[in-house]
């Protein structure tokens, strides 16, 4: 059987969990490599995927006898066959952050569960270690976000509009990945106060701050990297910002490593910025890889141990309402040692 | 009060809902305008969008007390005051296609919430009929894609990839609109038997067949279409398919008005294609606007009777597993006199 399917047996064995539906695409893809419309299940003796006809042929023509997966056209299903399915499981877990609430109905119904289990967890806590595959695809994409960075660098200039940096940028990652991992930001002047600015018609101007945050795909696999860079004379107020932002996002760098607890890095980091009277406005990080938001998260208030194999991302933010933003984020590997960062691009810039 | 939120009173009104909690991202930007992270909350008294730091320069940008709707940072929200919101509320509607298991018992306990009533109906049922406003948007999306039809015709020859054809469509669609609004689907050959095959590396040849589903978007409106195109000379076989599936397309635009019913239009097209040996393998249509997919959907067991001011898809296709395929899609008005086609490009295609 595919390993990462066996995990997932094992660790389902470990909370008395006989059976499960996984409906999210991202957990399909990760556990099968299909990417198509359909539901995976794990039942006592088999894995069944089940699609429809559109996908039937794709679907044959990627899964090998090793997968030992089962596929099949939910077309010649019965009724009795559904319920059949779960027959004898104790539990049959469900993934609770995917699955809407009329779906959550329509499977209790459908597949006659007595015990649906909330199990989300199992899997994203497996996808938040990755394996050398996995590891070295969002290298590749780091490496290529990177490369993204020094062309920028050279292709920034006052004149053009934020909307004509993020195309390029787009263009870019069309050309060398498979495309952005997210919706590229480009907010230069005042419009870097806000940390989730859509790219405008804004002109870049002599002395113009600009926060990039952008990212590409391997194989899905996801990159996330913030630079603010200044295009010209940076004011006092910004460069005393920048160094904020800077001096903290590389102590949060230091702090990780396999075993250190989320929340002690973030409460360290809220406690420098409220000391310099500033405060943290949004999440300091979070696991990327499949999807660019993922396990595990940056959170004040619980704890969440960081492990070998993670990755993560690291990026504090200060942003003055009407002024102007300074946020920094490297993708960065967890290891026993510490932290390996993979995106390497400079962090001070001067344009001139 | 915005006309689009006193219609969604009134209808709760209707259903004896007192309030109700909007989290699906679409519906609040079709009720408020608002593209943003955050939820909105119709309460007795208020509209009350909640969001974070990131967002409140930004939305208060946009929002008119004209609107009447009070815009909050949830930082500043107690669980007193979330417990108040919906107090006096018999019961509370949210989103069950939208909103997740794990997110509905949040709420629930979050706004102490007893009767929590799916109304995914009320939204979706205003959202069905389209103003004057929104028919221009998809009007215009149309258009656009028409015209992005007209340009392949000139570009599309024998020698290059199914890629470089849908790279093609979206700079088209990312240079005279808001880019694509699903995923381009050019199939050539032997992939065209699958209908919802991805853009590929193979060759467009002599005498080749060629699937192209496409739309874009206008602001945040939709279009869909699909053609299928011969590069050289059909075979008898498939100018044979070509034309049952372009009689029957044209046949479900003329059934097509104000009070029919969807059911029945999917029935006689099944029992033509049956006929002919052949079955429908995959919807015959849906609802398009603010999403790709959206109320009303074609389905072969369910009552659905059209209103006029819908726009919906028309596509009809045939399928020969690991020969060929055949699609013909268009996006249609509703009228109480009957379809108005809104992508007008031409259904016969033989390039030489």
């Amino acid at each position: 059987m595919n390993d990462r399917i066996q995990t997932l047996r094992n660790k389902m064995a470990g909370q008395n969990i006989q059976g499960m539906i996984i409906s999210n695409p991202i957990n399909i893809k990760y556990l099968t490599g299909i990417e198509a419309e359909g539901i995976l299940l794990i039942t006592r003796k088999e894995n069944i995927y089940i699609t429809d006809s559109r996908y039937i042929e794709y679907v044959n023509s990627i899964i090998t006898p090793f997968d030992e997966i089962v596929i099949d056209n939910y077309k010649n299903i019965s009724q009795d066959e559904y319920e059949n399915f779960f027959m004898f499981c104790e539990n049959v877990g469900f993934e609770e952050d995917f699955v809407t609430y009329a779906k959550y109905k329509e499977y209790m119904h459908k597949y006659k569960i007595n015990n649906f289990t909330e199990a989300e967890n199992i899997i994203s806590q497996i996808r938040s270690i990755k394996d050398e595959e996995e590891i070295d695809n969002i290298k590749k994409a780091c490496k290529i976000t990177d490369e993204c960075f020094e062309m920028l660098l050279k292709f920034i200039k006052p004149g053009m509009s934020e909307k004509k940096i993020a195309r390029k940028i787009e263009d870019f990652f069309r050309e060398n990945a498979e495309g952005t991992s997210f919706d590229t930001i480009v907010a230069s002047g005042e419009n870097s106060s806000k940390p989730h600015a859509r790219p405008s018609e804004r002109i870049i101007q002599d002395n113009d701050i600009i926060t990039i945050d952008m990212g590409c795909k391997i194989n899905g696999y996801c990159s996330d990297m913030t630079r603010t860079i200044f295009v010209g004379k940076p004011t006092d107020d910004q460069i005393k910002i920048y160094n904020i932002v800077l001096e903290n996002q590389e102590k949060v760098i230091n702090e990780i490593k396999d075993g250190a607890n989320l929340k002690n890095i973030v409460s360290s980091l809220e406690y420098e910025f409220k000391n310099k009277g500033f405060s943290m406005e949004h999440a300091l990080g979070h696991g990327v890889g499949l999807e660019i938001h993922e396990k595990p998260f940056f959170r004040r208030n619980m704890d969440t141990f960081l492990k070998e194999k993670m990755v993560i991302t690291d990026e504090p933010g200060i942003y003055i309402p009407g002024k102007f933003g300074v946020r920094i984020e490297d993708t960065v590997l967890v290891t026993k040692q510490g932290a390996i960062v993979l995106t390497e691009s400079k962090k001070e810039c001067i344009l001139l």
